[in-house]
């Protein structure tokens, strides 16, 4: 039997994608198919040298029919190694491909750590064989379907039934999901989504709801970002522009569309085969995707229009999935703490443990958790955008060419970049690296002012626009008022956790774990949150890094119906507590606007 | 305040439509946009004289801004009596129109008795006001409008969620059907439809659901005609025909969208006020108007794709109402006996009843049901095309043209027409007469055949391609071959109602009632039945005509939940008989074969 190559990619992220291709298929070609980001500016002409990939032929370094173009473009090592470009490579047969960090644009977080939990069949998937009639047995096919599942209160809608029409007396699937039989189709297949909406990035799992596993992802940045960065500015944006709502809403579906267009042919599978879609996010997010004008979130008493679990119909939304497939958007607790922290609770069991947790989500608001089976308390504070770059000096999003993490020891500074780019700025990571540094190292004091006595940093040190400024490179750099916007951020962290622990009538020593969670809580360096006062001292050693704890309390649900009570469940327990009007809060933000953890 | 002039017009079936108008609108225009059928072949310029409508203001004729035209095509009684061109009639006041029985085009069945039944509240129109929320009370709008309904366990689908977010704090209803807000508006209203699906003819009857009552009905020939008359011509037609499912479903949901847009704007209200369908009709119109191929119905052992009821959303069949609205397809006991039958003995309380009685659905089929409150027996006979007119050579439908009614009475031939026209051929009631006197006046013996002896008609019969015939005009005649295919079909008729009685074990004196429905069931002369055999003559005096039996059943499920769950309960009840295995059948069809009831 003929066999077609298949091209093993190993991206950055260590997910393991197999394609199966045509033999002599162009390499660069297959990649851009499956979504890969490769550059390849040229067009892969084999001109510009950049869609460098390694490749490998079972252990060996794969060096067949070498061109010109690619002895001109790379290194002898490069070449020894395996390194070869894209475009020039055709593929005969089975091959690893290993791409390089860089051809990953962005920093998303997508990664996370699903313990054993219970995964019961909420998709049944059971082959049938229909009695065949008589005329002393003429009762409906659809009847007979029941019969075979054994279940005679099943709905069935039209669709089904125009597609049993066609199946009749052959041996089929019926694909079974909460009360219905939602398909019936000569495959087993039952893929189910689960989607983590955030401000800034989009998660999409894909999930064998047989197999029951995850067997792809694909994440994406939020395309309404380039309406506005925050929830804030999106809510602006879909009350004061024309149709605003209307555009939000469509880009998120597109882009969801889009994703799981790519999922399901790299998957080799059909739209038809994903039956269910988990969705999770925040409040306006979720309001976004659904249509629903968010703009009571924005302004006091910051009342959303629903929290509830919401059940809708794949059409309802314009969702390309199965049309008879279900749409879950998981429950949330108040206007901002959204249902991706009821996932985060259920990833992290954090309402389970009889110890106290602490749940900390560093994205672009700072949503927190403070809890255990007897109690749980949430807040939401403003943490504000400094974190993801955004009114910082030389601030960026995390992605490449931005610097992502600092060390300034014995008077030098060290950098890395995203893509080990040339740095063209600096992301949320570095910048608390920065602080947290220049803290150690005396360059600033406790109240975030530079101090003139330090010498061993002075060459590092020059003004900008009347400030002093701390520069890492030549043009990124971190000024006096960058510091002050740091400290107001974190100052607001600091005071939602102080405020929680105040509210729970409990001690930091009383708290077992903090999960860091979330975009910006993932890829911060523990020990530089700690030194700048976001996560008290005390809880240092108690930080455990969670990944994308949405996402897997997605999955989650998506897998058991007993999770998706369990989540109901959460949001009933927890204790929403209003920052805006605390004096609590206000009091612990004052004070904690100055840096405490110093060394 | 300015009042628009109200034009009420009231058309043969007796259904008076009252329309509000725009003062100068031309009568021909509202008419016609209102989807009555008036005949205007030069196109309102007042050239043909056809569009001729009684007008009248209050009690007396409309008589201002009599026209030339007017006074040129209309008689000096006709004149006096109110008789107007509706082409040159401006309206400026509110008017009486009376149309003639020829603006009908086709005796389609449309009124119907409905007897004294409950009417609950399937879908409740609540006012409500949500309490303000302040940041003491933070929770959801969505929250808020459950607490004001009174039932937290309500869902609310994304489009209702949409608009709660526009309405929020004024004062508004919120429509309720089943466990779910299915919308939130300003107004009040709720309709819903009750929709009977006939091979030949669709009728549409428009309900309020607050008020519980019918307020409009709209009906029509059923599109799907000009692919194939009866239900087996379509399936082949859904068969055979690339395409041909699809066209024949796209044709009835196309018809009936544009019936629910008349509907709707000649009822000023919108297409998201109706908020339910119930629809009936046998199996085959059932499944084309899902989208099922029905052709397993068509051949041996005769097995529906489905019988239990279905429920859909709009948007699954492309329904153009509330898209939070509910679909149900009334569910079937067979094959050949449809919903239409189950809805035609739950309005009939045939189930209910101690006594037993019949109901015969005469149509393009001929389904018929023996019971009473403790057994039922359904059959179905193909009682064929020929009581429609088909394979009778002079036959056509129940249209303008067709003699409708005759009666041979001291050598003389009396008949009428539909719409009093020239008669161009006959339909099924003439053809049932014609023979029923044919055997009265012994013009045929009990046989069939022409009487040789018979010399009083003598010159009303002539040869026709060989055969004798009978002429009614000199061009409208029955023939001998004629007479046999009434024949067969009374033949079929009647040996379902021998078997089921021979089934039941009673006689027919233990038959209290025969409940005559449908198209051709209320039209026929029940003498002319009885004389020509169709139904037995001891049961003559027991007949009643119930009119659209079906309609009526669809709406009693529209208002009822308790109606919807006897519908479930009937189809539990009845038996079918398969006549076409059935010796008994055979037996009694062969005996019915001959004309027994002769005078």
């Amino acid at each position: 039997m003929y066999k077609m190559p298949v091209v093993r990619v190993y991206a950055k992220n260590e997910i393991v994608v197999e394609i199966e291709v045509q033999k002599c298929s162009n390499l660069l070609d297959v990649l851009q198919k499956n979504s890969f980001d490769i550059e390849a500016s040229c067009g892969g002409k084999g001109v510009c040298g950049k869609c460098k990939v390694r490749v490998k032929k079972g252990q060996k370094p794969y060096l067949e029919n070498l061109t010109q173009e690619e002895k001109r473009h790379l290194r002898e090592d490069e070449i020894s190694s395996g390194v070869r470009l894209a475009c020039r490579v055709e593929i005969s047969e089975d091959l690893d491909v290993f791409l390089k960090k860089s051809s990953e644009k962005t920093n998303i977080l997508s990664h996370f750590t699903l313990n054993d939990f219970e995964r019961e069949d909420n998709i049944i998937v059971k082959k049938v064989v229909l009695q065949p009639p008589s005329l002393d047995d003429q009762k409906s096919y659809e009847l007979r379907l029941k019969e075979a599942i054994g279940d005679c209160n099943l709905k069935i809608l039209p669709r089904t039934l125009q597609k049993l029409a066609r199946l009749k007396e052959q041996e089929f699937y019926a694909i079974i999901y909460s009360d219905e039989v939602v398909d019936v189709k000569n495959s087993s297949l039952a893929f189910g989504l689960a989607v983590d909406v955030g401000t800034t990035t989009v998660v999409c799992y894909l999930v064998d709801m047989v197999k029951k596993e995850v067997v792809d992802f694909y994440s994406f940045i939020n395309p309404q970002k380039k309406f506005g960065a925050d929830v804030i500015s999106r809510i602006d944006f879909a009350k004061e522009k024309e149709e605003g709502l209307f555009i939000l809403q469509n880009e998120i579906i597109k882009a969801l569309n889009e994703s799981i267009q790519i999922l399901t042919s790299r998957n080799y599978i059909s739209q038809d085969d994903i039956l269910r879609i988990v969705f999770v996010g925040n409040p306006t997010m979720l309001h976004l995707l659904l249509g629903v004008d968010p703009q009571t979130i924005a302004v006091s008493p910051f009342v959303p229009v629903f929290t509830e679990s919401v059940y809708a119909k794949p059409n309802d939304l314009g969702l390309e999935i199965n049309p008879a497939g279900a749409i879950e958007i998981l429950s949330s607790i108040s206007a901002y703490v959204g249902s991706d922290i009821v996932a985060g609770i259920l990833s992290t069991k954090l309402h389970k443990s009889p110890k106290v947790s602490l749940l900390l989500d560093l994205g672009t608001n700072g949503e927190m958790v403070l809890g255990s089976s007897s109690f749980m308390l949430a807040c939401s504070t403003a943490a504000g955008p400094a974190f993801e770059g955004v009114n910082i000096s030389c601030g960026m999003g995390a992605v490449e060419g931005a610097i992502d993490s600092v060390k300034i020891e014995n008077g030098k500074v060290h950098f890395t970049t995203i893509g080990s780019k040339q740095p063209v700025g600096i992301c949320g990571s570095g910048v608390v690296d920065v602080i947290a540094y220049m803290l150690k190292e005396a360059i600033i004091d406790e109240t975030g002012r530079f101090c003139d006595k330090n010498n061993v940093y002075k060459s590092y040190i020059k003004q900008v626009n009347n400030q002093q400024a701390f520069f890492i490179t030549d043009s990124v750099y971190i000024t006096q008022r960058d510091i002050r916007e740091i400290q107001l951020a974190k100052a607001a962290i600091s005071a939602g956790i102080k405020t929680m622990i105040e509210y729970a009538k409990i001690t930091e020593d009383d708290i077992e774990n903090v999960y860091l969670a979330g975009g910006f809580g993932n890829y911060i360096n523990p020990w530089s949150a700690v030194e700048i006062g976001i996560i008290p001292k005390k809880l240092q050693n108690k930080i455990i890094l969670v990944g994308n704890s949405a996402g897997a309390g997605a999955l989650l649900v998506l897998l058991s119906k007993k999770m998706e009570f369990e989540a109901q469940e959460i949001v009933k327990k927890v204790n929403y507590i209003e920052l805006s009007n605390s004096a609590e809060f206000n009091k612990f933000f004052m004070e904690s606007m100055i840096f405490e953890n110093l060394s």
